[in-house]
C-alpha cells in the first residue's frame, strides 16, 4: 500500500515536525510496533522520484530501462490495450484558427463529446501499415498510440506551450529512418486531426454555443511502450492494482495485473476513502496473491502545498489502513513512493519510511510511523527494488541462489 | 569539508575508544545536534579508498572508470594543464652514478634549485610529435605529462624501489603499438635526462657541496588523464577547491575547480589552520555555490601512528567547524574521506561519520559527531556517490525522473 507523496521535511509552522509526525495516526503506529521498520530509497538515495518511476522499482523492474516517458503509462491506464514497441503520447484536444495558431491549448477545457471526437480520429488513415490509436482521458487530454512495424519515439513534440503559436514541426531526435518516419507521421497527424475535427458535429455545436472548439490534436512525450516481463509470471502471483490514478493504473496494466474501479476515487483529498477501503477489503477476498494498492490525496495535498490538508487526509486514510491490518495471514507493507514536501510543493530525493507486517518478520522496537522514527527501525535503509525480494523471502516463495 | 583520514578504530590506550571519540569536538557535537547523522562508505562497505578514489566518488564520479592512477590528479595539483588522454607520472629527482646505478633515490632529499632542473627537462626534445611537460613539485618529486597521439599508460615503472640498482627497463603491459612506443619513449626519457643532468650547473654545485645531484628523473604511476565533465556543468553549481596537498588539488583542477592557495598549509599536523579558516570564510563570500574543502592533518597523525597528535589535531580543526557553521542558507556536511586507523598506519574500509546541516534537514537526535554516535542517525548508512545527489536534492536543484 503505497500512499502517494506521504513523506515530508520537517515544517516550522508544524513545530518542526512533517506533516506524518503531526497526523495522529494510530493504525499506522500500531503497525510499526507490530512490524519491522525502515527507511526506503525509491530508486537511490536523493535521486527525485516520480511516481511512475518509483512504482515500477518497487514492483521490481528497473526504471533506467523500463521507463520511457509518461505516454506508455497514461495510455494504458485509460485503457489502450498497449503492445511493446507501441509508440504512445500524452495528447491535448486544442483549438486552432483558420490559419492554423492554437488559440486555445486546452479547447475552453472541453469536458463533453471527447468520445465522440476520438471515434473520429480512430477512424484517420494515417499511412499504410500504421494504426491508429486515439482515446480520450479526462477533461481536454487524451492518449494516441501509434502502431505499426519502422517507428521511433526519438521524435520532438509539437506542442507549442503557448498560445497563439502554430503546432511546432516535430522533427526526429537521432538519424534513423525509423525516428525520421515517425516524426513525419506526426506532423502529418496533426494536420490530418485539424482536417477532420474543424466541421466535427461537437465542435460546431460548440462554436454555437460561444466554446472554443476542440478542432485539433497535439501530441507530446513520445514514449515507446517498454518489453515488461508480466508481474505474475515474474513473481508467480496472481496481482490486481487498485489506484485512482490513470499513470498508476498504466503501471499495473503494463506489468500485467488486474485493474480494480473505484467509485468516487478521485486522485485528490476529497477522494472516497470508503469506497477505496471496500474495494480493497473486496478484491483481497478474491482469489488475489498480491494487491497493489495506491492512494494519491497527500501527494496532491502537497503539490498544491496544503500543509493542513495534508495532515488530515494522512489521518482519514490511517482508518483504512486499522481496517487492512485486520485481514489475516497477510503480508502487509506500507509506505509512500516519494516525498512531496509542502515546502516544495514536488517531488523530492528525501528517504520516505517504510514497514512490513505479518509472520516471522523480525519485529524491531519502532513505535511510531513516521520519516524519523523508523530510522532506528530494523530494515536500516533500503531501495524501492529490494522490497518484491524482501516480500517473496518473506513468503518462501523465492529460489535461493546456491546450495 | 572532509576531514582526512579523520576516522579510526578503537584503541585499547584510549580506553578503547577511538582519538575522533576521545577529543573534545564541541562544534562537531553541536553540528550532530542540529542536523542529520550516519555512517558512509566513500566506495562500498569494506573497501579501502585512497584519498583520490574517496574524493572522486563523492563528487559523484565514478572511481572504477574515472581512476586511472595518482599521476594525473598529482599532475593537476602541481599546476600543470593536463588535457584528456595525456598519460601523466609521478617522478623523483634522484642520483645516478656513471654507470647508471641509481645511488640515491631522492637525491639527497634535494629542496632547491629543481626548478631550473625542470627548464632544462622542458627542453628536451624527445620524438617528433610528443610534447614533454616537466614540473617540479615538493622536494625530490616532480610530474611529467606526454602528450600526443598514439600513447598509452599500459607500461611498467622504471622506479627500482631500492638503490644499488639501475632504473628498471620500461616495458609495455599490452600487446599494442601505443603501450609499445611509450615505453619506449620512457626508456629514451630516462637515459636523456641524465645526459641533460648530470652536468647541469645545479647539480655541479651540489656536488662541490657534497650532496647527491639530482642527475636522472625515474617516472612511475603512469595514468591517462581521464574524460571528466566538469564539476560545474555535471551539477550547475560553481565550484571551488580548498586544499592542502597537491592530489586533493589536482582532483579539484581535473574536475574543473577554481583552486585556492592558502599560505602555511602543509597538509600536516603543523598547517595554519587559522589561515585555512581566513581562506575558507574569504571563499565562501565570492560568488562560489560549491565548497570543497579537504584538511589533512588527521590522516598525516594516523600514518604517523601519532595517537596523541591525532587527537590534538581534531581538537584543533574543530574550531573551523565552529566558524563555518555560522554561515547562513548553506548546506554543511561534514565527514571523512576514510578512516587512518593509528594501529594500521594506513587507510582502511572502515566506514567514516558524516552529518549534514541545513534548511530542512530531518534533524535527528544524535548528540556527538563519532564513528559509534552517527550509526544510530537518520541518514543510516549511505555511500560516497550519495552525496551529490542527496544534497542536489536538498538544494531543490535536481530534476526530477519521471513523472
Amino acid at each position: 500500500m503505497i500512499m502517494d507523496g506521504m513523506a515530508d521535511r520537517p515544517i516550522k509552522e508544524l513545530g518542526y515536525k512533517t506533516p506524518l509526525e503531526t497526523a495522529k495516526t494510530p493504525n499506522m503506529d500500531k503497525m510499526a510496533k507490530i512490524g519491522i521498520c525502515g527507511l526506503m530509497d525509491p530508486i537511490k538515495p536523493g535521486i527525485r522520484a516520480g511516481s511512475d518511476t518509483s512504482h515500477i522499482s518497487i514492483l521490481g523492474y528497473d526504471p533506467y530501462t523500463v521507463y520511457t516517458g509518461r505516454g506508455p503509462f497514461e495510455a494504458a491506464g485509460v485503457g489502450v490495450d498497449v503492445l511493446p514497441g507501441d509508440i504512445a503520447f500524452r495528447c491535448n484536444f486544442s483549438t486552432a484558427d483558420e490559419n492554423g495558431i492554437i488559440t486555445d491549448r486546452r479547447a475552453g477545457r472541453i469536458r463533453e463529446g471527447t468520445d465522440k471526437i476520438a471515434e473520429t480520429i480512430n477512424s484517420m488513415e494515417l499511412e499504410e501499415g500504421v494504426e491508429v490509436i486515439f482515446k480520450e482521458s479526462t477533461g481536454h487530454r487524451a492518449v494516441l498510440v501509434l502502431r505499426g512495424e519502422g517507428l521511433s519515439d526519438k521524435i520532438s513534440d509539437a506542442d507549442p506551450k503557448h498560445e497563439g503559436k502554430a503546432p511546432k514541426e516535430v522533427v526526429p531526435l537521432e538519424e534513423t529512418a525509423e525516428a525520421r518516419k515517425t516524426a513525419e507521421l506526426l506532423n502529418k497527424f496533426i494536420q490530418k486531426s485539424h482536417k477532420l475535427l474543424k466541421d466535427h458535429p461537437v465542435n460546431l455545436k460548440r462554436i454555437e454555443e460561444g466554446e472554443n472548439p476542440a478542432n485539433i490534436i497535439i501530441p507530446r512525450g513520445a514514449g515507446a511502450v517498454p518489453h515488461v516481463q508480466p508481474f505474475g509470471e515474474k513473481y508467480g502471483l496472481k496481482p490486481v492494482c487498485i489506484a485512482e490514478t490513470g499513470l498508476i493504473k498504466g503501471i499495473g496494466k503494463i506489468a500485467g495485473m488486474d485493474l480494480v474501479d473505484i467509485d468516487g476515487a478521485t486522485g485528490g483529498i476529497d477522494t472516497n476513502l470508503e469506497n477505496i477501503q471496500d474495494g480493497i477489503l473486496e478484491t483481497a477476498s478474491k482469489d488475489y496473491d498480491f494487491l497493489l494498492i495506491n492512494v494519491d490525496g497527500a501527494d496532491e495535498a502537497g503539490h498544491d502545498g496544503q500543509m493542513e490538508e495534508k495532515v488530515k487526509f494522512i489521518e482519514k486514510a490511517d482508518s483504512i489502513v486499522g481496517e487492512i491490518m485486520k485481514l489475516e495471514d497477510v503480508y502487509y507493507i506500507l509506505t509512500a513512493d516519494h516525498s512531496t514536501p509542502i515546502s516544495v510543493m514536488d517531488h523530492t530525493g528525501d528517504p520516505v519510511p517504510i514497514v512490513i507486517k505479518g509472520p516471522e518478520v523480525r519485529v524491531d522496537d519502532v513505535e511510531e510511523f513516521n520519516e524519523r522514527s523508523v530510522t532506528r527501525g530494523g530494515l536500516c535503509r533500503i531501495r524501492g527494488n529490494n522490497i518484491m525480494d524482501i516480500l517473496m523471502d518473506l513468503m518462501n516463495r523465492s529460489t535461493k541462489f546456491g546450495a
